[in-house]
């Protein structure tokens, strides 16, 4: 892989190379909306008192712009994207539908929002429209309908808060981007947004996808960010869990070597009794060849390999068998051995650490990494292997059960040599 | 409502007329790969004794057709049309793709499934194809990756063991049929099935779809027949539940009204703590003017009326504020009262029936109904009634925490006057 | 071990060898306060449908009788308890008192149970007494307080419907017994129960007793039959599982030993992720070389002898590190090799026939179990190896997830030899 | 109720008056202990990160003693009071029992606990003792198996971190001490150690103690502290929820009625489907006059009053039947009203802050409360109301979902006039 690129141009080469720009999403008025009855629907295991995360989100967004990176909001970029009439209608078009809104509701609904700004418009998309946001003349039945309605029903425009984590909704593999078909039904929608953006707004029109659409339904085939990592060299790692499927990886896998965008694509396979997690929650780069890893969990990963091949699916793939994901990567990658930090502390301060997001490890060059406050035994593991850590308050944040790297999309990244 | 109609004819004109003709759906296969691990995604709460289930299936069935109703099964259907070489590649080109089977699997699994015959091939639509049914030369990297997948990706066809309820995929409303988008991603697949008998089975083609379409993405509006019951008189009740979408009740009582079909829905607003529930668990009719209903939980029923309308929509929305719900339906139905059968027994012993799909009967004609034996007090109550109960074995079947009426999709049912 | 012993002492010698008598306890009252709401305090997965479990209790009694087994009922030996004024007074002493049945309630409840017949009484006292069963006249404001209290505080005394389970609450090993400090406190007044039968019934009182005693406060030592096999040769066998605690095994050990009751206890460490399991769940005997056993769960025990030692304690612990427990086991009994019939069928009916108690057999001979009739394809597996065996009908009474081993206390079984 | 007392002597005599003294419990070990996997056992919903708790807790109690409040923390009285040899031997001889330690283990822990100081003896009596913290030397047999055991049965003692709520364990009620019988067996030593406390303790001994006594059993009769509140005027409120039984509060309530310490006790029926919680969670004072409550759960709450009689259980139960709990609490203080502040904020909001414990205020004296800073909307009502509100940094402190009420023991309160 060459190191010459146009660092302006979006791409990401490795996992640990100069981060020159990245999209995050700030806390808001979705997580206002979280309540300990409906968290389950909106898959937060906590509620979070979102000044604070504001606070802390916003000091993140600061260190990681002392660095050098490029950072752009997930508001931002839709008000934008918003203010471009055409984008507008196309959003809307898809959003207020009878099969969202409601039948009835659809006129009055359309016309509220169109008397909106751009930014106030976006913070309905992001933070849901709820039956209350109504003007008080349009109440009628059909708002006592969607009122005696079951969870997220009730809304107009369900909230999104699960846009805090921009990792897992696109994926830039180097030169090009997928728009993932995301688990969760009550997350589908954050795709759609991104398509907005990638279709009408300036800076992402014409991004080569190679992968996703959420205007398809894609049955079995679902993909998220947090199970997906380019690690430069030609090839991408990505988890098999409960979240991320066989049906996505090998059509991901093949869209890429038909692009000759990777060389190899090794997979993760879970364990099955953890089938929620990412891999990104038990397994970061935080060097070149340095990674944090939570072993309990990793210790029991099936690994696999996918490589170009003559077939008509483009692809053929290796059962690993016994050998562990670690040594599969650092032999794709070209380098003797991967050093290992686990992620630290006797077995309750680890358990805790794996928890509180302590492997969730988002680098911003070589051997920088941002991490939790919180995970201060992990925290220094890293930094007496020389890591620089730089932490972010996870009081708050850390609520949603993930970490920087998981509210972290990079949209440009260097490679690194091997 | 005329009663005058052909009683060959598709279409269903009351909850208690005669039953002419009721599509069910044998046990078999897809139960038997449920276990204590896979229950939850497949949605049921307890495994069952297949063979026992399979028995006492097949007694209903005889004493349904004892009682002159013409009773056809699913797999039988299916495999009727199956033997229709173009219903057979529709449904394949829709079931054999990449999202569902995987990249790399797709084309061994249509040639596997290519070989079996009709009723052979309908056992696998049905009760799910595994990585194990595949021949032995096929095993390969890709079945590898397959069985480490967790839930039921680790299927090449996920097992369909809701199709026992026939009830809720497909509903006769009238002279037209509703093609129902389920709740749980897990059951989508059962409409797709009920698509191809109704595009392509000779004794289904041609009947006028409502509402509905398991190729398209339907969001928000879930529909399921377990809610819905088309009592006569141009009434139809809906129950408003986790399943059963505002977004859906409105539009399918659009196209009704649109239609002419129907000239009144009636919203039973299920209580929000137990969302999950059908109207039918807690409320069925056993005759003209006789309801079962389980009065702890259509206590805090919410009632709406959806009636005409001028407007865009062609629907206006009522709320009848504190109205009983059996109150409102025999205003519709133009009685003075219905007369109302509770759950039987102590507090303990209602609770528990009600549980046992107790309120969950299925009238075969006016006065005589199908209920599971087990629910001893509640049946005392019918017959002093004057109602003829007639009993099913309840001891395997009442696992899936469906009874009758869940079992049972009425194809042919005669109106009744009012 | 001697093989000689008076077939009319109570003493259990083997798991296989003839068993002479035997006590259970048929389903009742208690099982009618069963209900959705409140199985969960109560231990159980789904409620029953009494009447049937009865008929099947009594069909499995009548095939015990008729292979020459004395079979004793808990009702009926508790009425005969009861029938003992001293015995009446002592439990109602224990039972009546303010720490349950609650203050200002005491002195008519105590009246109301003093005109009771003992089998009246003995029908409350496994059955729970609600507050609607004493009569009108004393309902005041005491009884609304008890109405609107959670859980089984309801009740002035509580159901006690585990009491099926009479494997759990007391052990005969050898030649004495253990009145076992069950796990959930919901259980502890069933060991109240045999005590009184224990120290007043003429059948019973003056039994040795190796450990336990309900009056006392036994902390984290907690012991449950469905852990415990005397399987002879001076061995027995215990789970150390959620229930069966080593606070308790090494007690109960220390005591066989200082008895000279025991020579050997063989722990199985429980897989920790299963914790709930009981021994006998996953693993019984069927002959005296035969066990059946579910491999899943039994390949990951981790095994532990205890033997007589001079230390203060009475006893040594012995880690067998990565020996498999049958293999330990057959070593102690002085055999060659267990023969070993795991749960039959493919990986889905193998789970689901360990689920529905398929390895809980009870012998009545050596060669001859009982067990349910549905996990058929244990039974024939087991048949096929030679064993006969006779069935038992699961539909009810396999709802509370225990077995026919569960449901039997032996009293009497004959040494087998080895 | 005179208001003159001997500011000096232990007693509290309202919920509001000024707060002499209170007693504390700084987090620890035991909290270091706590893991995704044992929280639930230990009953915490989430794991906290220590160092932050202690940081914020010694806020809190840095502010309170600015506030002219002495306050004691339980790890130094208890060091204190295991600095005292019969206080030890006695402690000790409870816990280094083998129904805890288990058999084989009790002389090495004996022994290895007797070389400690009183601080450390008291790190592990409070933070639990793992089979890690004993020096290698003792590693055997014994150690092993307590390794493999579940759940807390790992520990030779069990960790206590509910000891942070120091308010659940021993309440002073005007003059006067219970020692609660606590709901969880998880928790029932903390009421040990507080025995130990008030037994040998110079500052604690000789005390009267109401009710209560950890070394009996208490059976259904469980009391915690979080229900209860001595409000003054001789009335004592107190929750009937799943934690506080109506067979502990009758027999609480005939104990000062007897002794003359209360003239009234009030009971809140919690509504039953939210049984967990402790009334304070919902409802607490913030002046004399002044309460904050959570309408959603107090609305459902079902009022009794108990008040002395010359029966022999020396109370009646009078069933207040429609009436509002603050309506009756009103009343009986003398009051023409109380002035409700509700929780504040939107339909979210309020959800939320109670949920972050924005109702669990606690008093230093009339119209001054502490609370978590997070509730900012409840915070600012209260505020509007007049009452000075002080906040305790909530962050980590709440996640075991106590606030600054249960956090705290009061030991000296003075009375208010009403």
């Amino acid at each position: 892989m060459s190191l010459d690129h146009d660092a302006t141009t979006l791409g990401v080469r490795s996992e640990v190379g100069r981060l020159r720009k990245v999209l995050v999403c700030a806390p808001g008025l979705a997580h206002r909306r979280l309540t300990p009855s409906n968290a389950d629907d909106l898959l937060f295991d906590d509620v979070m008192w979102v000044e604070m995360a504001q606070r802390d989100h916003a000091d993140f967004v600061n260190k990681l712009r002392s660095r050098g990176v490029e950072v752009v909001e997930l508001h931002d970029l839709l008000a934008e994207t918003m203010a471009i009439t055409e984008a507008r209608d196309w959003l809307l078009d898809r959003k207020i539908i009878a099969n969202e809104v409601g039948l009835g509701l659809l006129d009055d609904t359309r016309a509220f929002l169109g008397e909106l700004k751009p930014r106030e418009l976006t913070e309905y998309l992001i933070g849901g429209l709820s039956t209350a946001d109504l003007p008080a003349e349009v109440r009628s039945g059909y708002l006592a309908l969607a009122r005696e309605s079951t969870g997220v029903r009730e809304y107009l425009m369900p909230p999104l808060p699960n846009t805090l984590y921009t990792r897992d909704t696109t994926c830039w593999l180097y030169g090009g981007v997928t728009l993932n078909p995301l688990y969760w039904p009550a997350r589908h929608d954050e795709t759609l947004l991104m398509k907005a953006v990638y279709r009408f707004h300036p800076d992402f029109a014409g991004a080569p996808v190679w992968w996703g659409d959420p205007e398809r339904d894609w049955g079995l085939a679902t993909f998220e960010g947090g199970d997906v990592m380019p690690v430069g060299n030609g090839v991408v790692l990505v988890g098999m869990s409960e979240r991320t499927s066989r049906q996505a990886i090998t059509q991901v896998a093949a869209a890429l070597f038909a692009a000759g965008a990777a060389e190899r694509v090794i997979v993760a396979g879970m364990p099955k009794l953890r089938a929620a997690m990412h891999l990104d929650t038990v397994f970061t780069f935080a060097d070149r060849d340095v990674v944090t890893l939570y072993p309990h969990i990793m210790d029991g990963v099936h690994t696999f390999t996918l490589v170009p091949s003559d077939r008509d699916t483009g692809l053929d793939v290796i059962d690993e068998g016994d050998r562990s994901f670690v040594e599969v990567v650092a032999e794709s990658l070209g380098l003797k051995q991967l050093r290992v930090i686990e992620t630290g502390g006797d077995v309750y301060a680890s358990e805790r650490q794996q928890w509180d997001s302590g492997n969730n490890a988002v680098a911003v060059e070589p051997g920088v990494v941002f991490t939790y406050d919180r995970n201060t035994q992990t925290n220094t593991l890293l930094r007496r292997a020389g890591i620089e850590v730089i932490t972010i308050v996870g009081a708050e944040l850390g609520r949603g059960r993930g970490g920087g790297h998981c509210m972290t999309c990079p949209l440009i990244r260097d490679a690194v040599e091997f």
